[in-house]
């Protein structure tokens, strides 16, 4: 509907607007907008004015624009990820008081790995995962827990490669990736020192909603040498913990 | 752009159908939203498939729709209410593990209080906010301080009314809510008993960005009758954590 004379729709027009925010650029003139999203000057100005009225897009003093707080709440108000985080804080925050290390909350969005929430001590050492921010499946603890416990196209999929290596020590052998996940799925945890960072290790148990149904990971960052015992035994209870606040909530 | 009969933009359209889901609703068949945001059915199915293909939602086995991972994360990668809670998070942890009621975060979002952060303590008391929920400011604590230091014209257009009685204590009386306002702003602290709920008390205080720039209020839900000189001592540290944690972030 309403294709543009590229045969785009309008949404995969607003979509491409509203993906060139990020993290380090959360302000942006819509002549800046038009060149990121690849569309004409005069189509970037009138999408802009047109998100504007919406309240998805915010207009400052200087005519930059930032994503709209009314973006933020359509998006989450009625989100399985608000769901899923509301039930999984007050268990994450137990793990974080605990272990004292980055505590974080990870779903699989489209063949990645996407962090819905993340707890982050002040002393906590290196983490390069953000709330919103992605990594490939195969390397954080959290997407080795997803992809182990995941439909099996998912894992044939990403075994098929290609296994972009985040550091030198992540897996990218298929064979060895596959034996590992086998591994993962039977013990019910993963301990992946340096796949994401040389200094850090990561922890991280499946999130079930119902038995079989891993909907989720809960992960924790340590620092390499860190022991990992207590980091498990409080993921597996907060786990346990939050599949029974998630049945609680079914109606 | 690519303006309906009804002279309605296609982005007006997306953000209607968005609007359909909610807390209480978040899966839908097409027909339902297309009901609740009163389009023509076939335009309805046309727009639902098209936000699918873009991710912005999502179809589950039964062909029922809900909101999109995707529409999370590009709402929230670059957002300033990701920025203010990640900021907030730490210190509104200490408040909870202090006070143990409800602590929130709250911003304006056009003319209205919109919750950017909750904690709950399990066994916190009433409180009917939620995330990504509004109240009309001059209701609760958290939007009284927002009204109170925010934008005179905001204030005057509040003040003009209607001014709704969300409980029978909300102060609905213009001039004595003037001077209500007048002395908030004063003392940089709101206590109101009952202006939500019967049985329960906000307090809230002001987060600043910078001197005189308020970007958000910080409040917990008391019981009642609760004493609410500890909460606000806590409340004024972390706001001033805050807003020490926003200056460090800053470019």
């Amino acid at each position: 509907m309403a294709n543009s004379p590229s045969g785009e729709t309008l949404t995969e027009r607003i979509v491409r607007v509203l993906e060139t925010f990020d993290t380090d650029r959360t302000v942006q003139t819509p002549a800046e907008i038009g060149r990121r999203a690849r569309l004409p000057s005069s189509t970037a100005h009138r999408m802009v004015t047109d998100l504007v009225e919406c309240g998805l897009l915010e207009r400052d003093e200087d005519q930059r624009v930032r994503l709209g707080m009314r973006l933020w709440e359509l998006a989450l108000r009625g989100s399985r990820a608000l769901r899923l985080r509301q039930a999984a804080l007050p268990f994450m925050e137990r793990v974080q008081a605990r272990i004292r290390e980055h505590t974080q909350l990870a779903v699989v969005e489209n063949g990645e790995t996407l962090f819905v929430e993340r707890l982050s001590h002040p002393k906590g050492g290196a983490n390069i995962a953000r709330v919103a921010g992605r990594l490939p499946l195969h390397a954080s603890s959290s997407g080795l827990v997803l992809l182990a416990n995941g439909p099996e196209d998912l894992r044939e999929r990403v075994l098929a490669g290609p296994l972009e290596a985040v550091s030198p020590e992540t897996v990218t052998d298929p064979a060895r990736l596959r034996r590992h996940l086998a591994r993962i799925r039977r013990e019910g945890v993963v301990v992946a020192p340096g796949s994401v960072e040389g200094v850090s290790t990561g922890v991280a148990v499946p999130v079930r909603e119902r038995p079989g149904q891993v909907v989720a990971a809960l992960s924790v960052v340590l620092p390499r040498d860190a022991p990992y015992g207590p980091a498990i035994e409080e993921l597996r209870a907060a786990a346990a913990g939050i599949t029974a606040a998630l049945g609680a909530q079914r109606p």
